[in-house]
């Protein structure tokens, strides 16, 4: 496809595009030359993919609300749908040229997951009904190459549909009819609260929250019925999971990331009306996630030890073996700290070095000084 | 003075001189026009003001170890010189075209300060003897328009110096003359603690940075006897109140200004080898400062009230009138809260209102969409 026709099928015009293909990454796949939108940009969304003359539309940043009772009839009309909000990698599943690919929420095609949803799922059926389908989706759980999380039912990893969009326009289907279209082709799907009067919902939603909650899950997708309108809201548990982990590798995550974790807290017991007592419980469990988690890497680092993002994964050996070099494509130093076989697959545990991390502490260990 | 002539006397050429003036900031006190340098420029300190023919250097900005153990030895050679670091608003004063001036930190004259300090110390016999002075210290106390700070000897307001510099080349005396000069003219001096060897260093300071933390102080800073060499080091109590200041108004502090605090909690509980009991009580009291701050700041915002940076200043009534002409010439908004009489004083409280923080808790309270 000319970048002519990639303009106008993007719904935008030729100055645009031409100033957008300057933010565009060129990779290749198997062979196959693509570019990728890696940062959000006005205009089209992130992620999107330009590959065999096809657009892979990226995935929406969806908006988020700090204070429910507020928010939910900002943003809805009438009725809200709830669904539960994995802690895993959006992945996007496109067939192109005959095969389906695995797309990251960057845009890029993921060979590991490309190669493992074969496990997992029969995607075939789908496409060859709706060869023009993008599967909307996240890989959870523990055995996981990007973000590891636990959950009761999955032993290793796993895929849950969350949307499906069209791969041109990236239009969604209606919520209901997607579940019902998942249903029918055996696809795994995220959970279903329920469906509610936007003057209700808030306080649905907060229940669901708080029973997410006890379980250390992350929180909601709020969508309108037709599944145009997105918002979401965590748990204090992932607000606080996802502080502990930057705050164990401070120098390699954004301020502005752990910030926000700060205000989502304050403005959560603030809208649950908490007393003095529960705030302060509060308080402390998150002045845990920061100081402790730092504390724990600064003395890994000076045991002589080094921090990183550590993961384990199962997969066949070719699995393994491009999904390292894929990382390592991304200029990621990867360290394997344990490689064995079970049952035929390889398990192997890495570690991807969060250079900044370790050369910080490491530095102010031995009284690098200071000119802040 | 030409500007050929100031860039000789700064020691810089003339190129150089060019580029830093397009950074400098006009302006005037009393009808008398000068300009300053307001930010970190190579060549040059912050805060050197050009006024009427004179240069005033600006105050070194001062170093700073996250490790004691290791720092110290890596800054010094022999002995270190400690003394308290205090917690309010640093000040120079020099003595232009026969007036003595304040100037704050970034260089601007303080007419408050300038005003102010004839009530605290007689500098007239200090300037008789040394012309080129440039005396450098502290403001400190409750009753302060900047940075207030309970000390229990100060009811209202009180200098402390802490350095004697040549105003024109920013060379500061040794640290025993300088003592002995304040003491012969009266001036109440920053505390002195010591000097030590440099191998012992580490474990004195550590001693009186505890003790100082007792009595929620903010520091100390060491100092090589020639007065050249500088490094600091901060009290858990003063970054924790820092945190909870910061905290209080999120949307208007910085947020590195947050993150290197955190940082120094995590390697002061790193080096001093606290349990993991101790470690969790500190984390606690983090955790506190924070969320705690936030959460009174959003509970302030959502009663209709406001939030800023309150202070109460305590002068003659032409004095105040200049700082909130001072301050509102800066454009900031100034809402005098309380103004009353007492002994022959205007005792004022008001409140430096920050915008984006109220604004923002305002937003987010009404159900404003976050697309972080």
């Amino acid at each position: 496809m000319s970048d002519t026709e990639y303009h106008r099928t993007l719904g935008i015009g030729k100055a645009a595009f031409d100033s957008l293909t300057e933010h565009m990454e060129d990779r290749s796949y198997d062979g196959l030359e693509y570019r990728h939108v890696p940062d959000y940009r006005r205009g089209v969304e992130r992620g999107t993919a330009l590959i065999a003359g096809e657009v892979v539309r990226g995935f929406p940043k969806i908006p988020r609300t700090l204070v429910l009772e507020t928010g939910i009839p900002n943003w809805f009309d009438d009725v809200v749908v709830v669904e539960e909000k994995l802690n895993g990698y959006n992945v996007r599943f496109a067939r192109i040229d005959g095969d389906v690919l695995a797309f990251s929420r960057s845009g890029m095609v993921c060979p590991f997951t490309t190669r493992f949803i074969d496990r997992l799922v029969d995607l075939d059926p789908l496409f060859d009904a709706h060869p023009e389908a993008m599967v909307c989706g996240e890989m959870i759980g523990p055995e996981n190459p990007y973000t590891a999380h636990d959950y009761p039912d999955v032993d290793s990893l796993a895929f849950r549909a969350f949307d499906w969009r069209d791969r041109q326009s990236g239009d969604p289907l209606p919520v209901d009819e997607r579940r019902a279209r998942y249903d029918r082709f055996d696809i795994p799907q995220t959970q279903y609260f329920g469906s509610y009067d936007v003057d209700d919902a808030a306080g649905e939603v907060d229940r669901i929250v708080r029973d997410l909650e006890a379980e250390d899950r992350e929180g909601v997708v709020m969508k309108s019925p037709d599944g145009t309108e997105l918002l979401k809201y965590t748990t204090s548990a992932a607000n606080q999971g996802d502080l502990a982990y930057a705050f164990s590798l401070p120098f390699d995550y954004g301020q502005a990331f752990m910030f926000r974790r700060l205000i989502r807290e304050a403005f959560q017991t603030i809208e649950r009306g908490e007393s003095d007592e529960r705030a302060s419980e509060r308080a402390h469990e998150l002045g845990e996630a920061i100081l402790l988690s730092m504390r724990d890497s600064i003395q890994t680092v000076e045991e002589g030890g080094s921090v990183g993002e550590r993961h384990t994964v199962r997969a066949s050996t070719e699995t393994i073996d491009v999904l390292f070099d894929h990382l390592r494509g991304q200029g990621l130093q990867i360290e394997v700290e344990d490689d064995r076989r079970e049952d035929g697959d390889r398990v192997v545990t890495f570690c991807k070095r969060t250079q900044a991390t370790n050369d910080k502490i490491e530095n102010y260990l031995e009284g690098h000084i200071v000119k802040e």
